[in-house]
């Protein structure tokens, strides 16, 4: 069933425009983000949705001029933190505590012990990290848009930087890390869709220690 | 369904040792990481599935003493290219030509262009660019354990240097970045089994540009 999806979804590089994706599916994908799990739980990414045809213009521009920034309904930006506070980390654990409605002191001893090592590190060491963590939301997401039978193109292809403006990504202590827009194939137009799927077989990509 | 699963899982604390996974779920497992997109279908990353008691038992000594390394029957570690070399990169596009049957002129740049960027970039930069791959399989394989009714648990806690070595990964241009145990929770032993799953609210994860 999931192999199946997966087999099904491919980088698609055309996309339909005139087939916008329904608001439902898309929040089903984003939900999907939402419940992926991140290192302590800590969520360090949020994901922006641009569907603003002028933004997804500029967006283009600055991304190879990549057809499916605007062909796509909806283009989703996966930013992550650029560094891990003490305020990012504290909203986390009340908000757990909250939630839960109780305080736990192996979870407070957990809590200091990530505010007495992230706070004070190289702030690119933890950006690198909430990255590698934004990083599992984006394949579960990818994962999420085949099961609505909608394609989503994993895309690095972009100036981070010049994102990180449009969106104002940085005034708000977030860094682009990678995009995927939403939409629906068109075939004719697609040079990829009937090109077979190549990956190493699996001999050469897992390994058993018995 | 999707969501359903991802809402099922959670990070498992206390698997069952008595209860192994059987080979044909961890082969599904390990296939739906095989089937994940990565940059440019590099694919920078292998997996590492240790059975092996002995083994087990030295990686839980670097792993904070943490039970599911041991108690679940299989560990998986997700170990990325160190770097990316000429070697490497050509092997992923001579095989892409191979498997499809065509030589294109297009694709033959696109290898030529990643020559001249990745190879002589800083090996550090294309390491964290490999690992953020393996986390896209990494979030696919905690998925596909959850539609196979297994649990698996995110790990980053371990000393990766040291996971290196037992395993020999470093003389095979390869860095560990992070574990999953594959096992059945033993739900009286685990604190975390009953307690709610918490993420940040969605208007606090999500932000749409309309």
């Amino acid at each position: 069933m999931l192999l199946e999806k997966l087999n099904w979804r491919y980088a698609t590089k055309k996309m339909d425009p005139t087939k916008p994706v329904a608001e439902d599916k898309v929040e089903r994908i984003l939900e999907a983000a939402r419940l992926a799990p991140t290192s302590s739980g800590l969520q360090p990414y949020e994901i922006i949705v641009v569907k603003n045809p002028e933004t997804k213009a500029k967006i283009r521009e600055i991304a190879w001029n990549q057809a499916q920034v605007t062909d796509g309904s909806h283009l989703l930006v996966f930013a992550a933190w650029d560094n891990y506070t003490a305020d990012r980390i504290n909203a986390m654990f009340d908000l757990v505590n909250e939630e839960r409605g109780l305080i736990n002191e192996g979870w407070e001893n957990y809590r200091q012990m990530l505010l007495n090592t992230y706070v004070p590190r190289d702030p690119q060491v933890n950006f690198e990290h909430a990255a590698r963590q934004a990083y599992i939301g984006f394949g579960i997401a990818l994962t999420a848009a085949a099961f609505e039978g909608v394609d989503a193109t994993p895309m690095e292809g972009f100036d981070a930087a010049k994102l990180d403006e449009i969106l104002g990504l940085r005034e708000r202590g977030l860094r682009s890390v990678t995009i995927m827009p939403l939409g629906y194939r068109e075939a004719e137009g697609d040079w990829l869709v009937n090109l077979k799927k190549v990956r190493r077989p699996k001999e050469k990509f897992v390994t058993v220690l018995n």
